[in-house]
Formats: C-alpha cells, structure tokens, sequence
C-alpha cells in the first residue's frame, strides 16, 4: 500500500500523468524518513527539511505536520515491519502543457514505506570502501530535490567499484558523499562540511554531532581535503538509512591502517540509545 | 495524440508508474525538434545529439533512426498545424525498488508533438530583455538531461522580471543561456562559448555559425564575459523553438543602444532559407 494525492491504493495502481512536472523536470523535493520499532524518527526535523525544500523552490506545502504525520504513521502501521523507511515525494503537479516556467498547480504527493534493516555493530565493525570523485552537482545541494541525475551516475559508479559510497570534493574540499555527509576524526576533533548551499544539511548528521559530543569529542564544522582524509584517524559517513558508516578504505588506500576506529564504536552506541529513546 | 512506450494514445490517457526513474530521480534525457511545413528540421542531428546524452547516463537507444523518424513522423501528420515542435523524452525505465544505482530496464518513451509559431522578422525586430546570473547547474550541461530543476527556477525567474531568458555566467564566463546557446558580435567578429561539458551542443547553435559564416561573419568560439556583453555590437540567444533572437536590454541596460542589429537580419534570413531547404 502507498499513498498517492490523497489515497492510499496498491503500489501497482500509482501512476502518474506523463505531464507531471516531476516526471518533465524533476520538478520536486523529497525525504527519507527511518521508523524504529514502529516509530517515526525524528519526524519534525524531516518535516522542517522538507518545508525548506518546498520554499526554495516555490512550491507550497500542501500538508500540515499533523496530517504528514497522519499520512506516515497509517503506512507505518499498515506495515508488518517494526523497522521502516518512508519516502515521501512532493512534485510541483501536473501541467497542461510542458514549459519550463510555471503556475500555481496542485502538487503531487507520493508516500511509500518499505522494511528497513540496519547493519549490526558487528557487520559495521568490518569497515567500509568508498572512491572519491569530482563533485559535478548543482550548486544547490542544500535542496532536497528530485533532479538526481548526477546522484544516480555517482551510484551506479559505486556500484561499478564495488564499494558503499563516492565521496565528493568540490575546489579540493570534500563536500559530502553522493547520498551521506561525511566526517573525518583526527585527534580528537571531528571535522565536517559546514552546511550551506553545496552540501545537504543532514538530519544524521546533526545526529552524528550530538552523539560525538556525547563522546567528548570536539566538533569543527569546517571543510577539508582528499590529503586530509588519508592522514584521518577515522573517517565516517552518515545516512538517515546507514546511520553512521565506518569507511576504511578510500580509492583503495587504507585509511588508519583499514581499521574501525574506537571513536566510531562510542558513536555508534549512542546513536543507537538515541534510536530507542 | 501522444506516443507512449510503443502506442499512439490519447495525452490524458498517457500515465506512467510512480516507480519510473524520470518520476523519482530525474533519470532521463529529451530532446526538442522543430517540423516546419510538416517535415521533421534536421532529425539526423537531433537523433545524434539523443543517441550522445543516451551514451552519457548509460541507457540503450531502444529504436534506430528510422523507427524514430516513423514515429516522429506519424506524430506531425496526425497534426493539423504545418509547424510544429516534437518533444522526445527516454527515462531509465520503471523500477521495482527506489535505488539510486540501476539495472537494465526498459526505458519508458514518450513523444508528444504541439503547434510551433515562430516569430516573425517584425516581431523579432523589435528586440528583447534578458537578465543575467551565476550559473549553478551541474557540470555536465552538455547532456540533455530531464534533472531540469536549475532551469525551472531560471525560467521563473525571467517569467518574473519579464524578460526572455535568463544568461548564465560560471567563474566569470558567459556559458549559455538557461534554455538557449548566447552569441555576442563585436567588429564583426562572431562570439560563443565552445562546446564543452559547460554548454548543450546546439543544434541551432551549428545553424547559427553556418548562417552567419554566410553573412560573411567570422566565427570565434571562445567564452567573453558579462563587461564583454555591454560592450558587444550584438547579442543574441538561439534555440531550436526561439530560433535566432536578438536581445537588446540585459539586466534593464541596453545593449547597441537597445537597437537590433544589422548582422542579425541577415543571419534570419539565411537561417530562414535552411529552415525551408
């Protein structure tokens, strides 16, 4: 079962006019949301995300927090899956003809849900590969948008190398990875991309911070370089689906002798605790 | 009537599936193609720019040259209008899970085909506003992507000043324009920034550089600069719908003293009788 504009049918049954402007343009914003234990996590801050991804792009938010909520609980619970991921896709609507500029129109609203299986501490604890990669993106990365493109080709290049992520550096600074934000610890201070208009500002992210504080780790919020990364004592990356990933291995080099680090492990722990609150 | 996945059908019977990866990531590439007189202008070139941004995301051509010059063909005599603008999109195809990276599909295709009026010499005589901005596209603007969110902001943004199109500048150097390829004239040099991953390899842009090498212009594929503009005898924009357009005012200055200029009018009319070839 999905939601579609205001019902909830079979997934074979969701289609969409090829006028759809987030099918001509990908004209549109979306999020993903994890359910623990048939919990929504971190519902209010997924939903101010979203409302800033409708803003910047001028497109109204057709739902109040109570009714997505609504919304994302009924597929929740229609689920048999205690751990879920929600995808919720707003479009700008269906046009009657295809131009680029546009005029008011009733959004289209798409919701889905489907089992969620976070890695175990021991499956994490192996490590990671990721490979780095120009960052070819928009400008605009701050926006949670449909127009995925090069997102899409940075995955199946993944895909390609065998390894969980590409790790992207705009001007020799990394930004983010292609769908996580990035870390790097080293004594003790653990750096990433200050948020603005070239990374996305991560609900994990924020996550990941709070947990590293929690560990008595110094956080700066300042860029860094692919050089920076190889001479890291841990390097990390986070997704509302992955959590927080421990990288090992970058364009086939060994980042702390391919070692997890302890620093992820306390991490780790306490993002779980804050999972379960 | 529209062309879908294989059958002519009525457009608001014409859906496709949530699952498309046009719908989801913008994972899909187009192509616009003007018929005047009821043939099909240049479809070779068209169908070798698509086979190119095909080549660029990784999807398959799913027809030859010739089933697509039968469909396109079927499309502009079931019209009534002599001219007309066919519009071609190919998505990755509909998948069973939203992922970023992919697997074979079948690639969704749709073609629709709408009445073209182009502007006359009188009405393009009187010249047209433009204004200018940072370009924050992707790095690959050379593949005729569907990820069109940038364009639709730009598209809006000269549908709220008023004006015809929005110039795009990247590290100080005019690319292209938010839907069309940017020429200046100066001393009867012509100018226009070389085809790269910067810019979309115009098929108009081509017929421009023909026509004014008619006109006796010399051509200078080189970028210039916003200041260079100002400066500039001519500035035109070019798209296969828009044809060749003069612009007279950017960012509310004029440019040649707010005056069409003469080389213009001789490269309409040239490109005039290549339309009519």
């Amino acid at each position: 079962m999905v939601y579609l504009n205001g019902d909830f049918i079979a997934k074979d049954k969701a289609s969409i006019s090829v006028m759809d402007r987030g099918f001509l343009f990908g004209d549109g914003v979306y999020e993903v949301i994890p359910a623990y234990n048939g919990k929504i996590f971190r519902p209010t801050e997924h939903l101010d995300r979203l409302q800033k991804s409708l803003d910047s792009i001028q497109i109204t938010n057709p739902y109040s927090h109570n009714k997505w909520i609504n919304i994302l609980n009924k597929l929740v619970n229609h689920s048999s899956s205690t751990n879920q991921s929600l995808y919720l896709q707003i479009t700008r609507g269906t046009d009657t003809k295809r131009k680029h500029n546009f005029d008011a129109l009733t959004p289209t609203i798409y919701v889905e849900s489907n089992p969620l299986t976070s890695k175990t501490k021991q499956e994490l604890s192996k490590g990671f590969s990721a490979i780095s990669a120009q960052d070819i993106r928009w400008s605009r990365c701050d926006i949670k948008a449909t127009s995925l493109l090069a997102n899409v080709l940075y995955a199946q290049d993944a895909k390609k190398h065998n390894v969980e992520e590409v790790i992207l550096y705009r001007d020799n600074q990394i930004t983010e990875g292609a769908t996580s934000n990035v870390f790097i610890l080293k004594n003790n201070i653990l750096y990433t991309h200050p948020t603005g208009a070239n990374i996305l500002s991560g609900i994990t992210r924020d996550l990941v911070l709070e947990s590293a504080s929690a560990c008595s780790i110094q956080i700066q919020e300042s860029s860094f370089s692919l050089d920076n990364i190889f001479t890291s004592d841990e390097l990390w990356i986070s997704s509302s689906t992955r959590e927080i990933m421990p990288i090992t291995k970058l364009d086939n080099k060994p980042i702390n002798q391919g070692k997890v680090g302890a620093i992820w492990g306390c991490v780790f722990e306490y993002y779980q605790r804050l999972k379960n609150d």
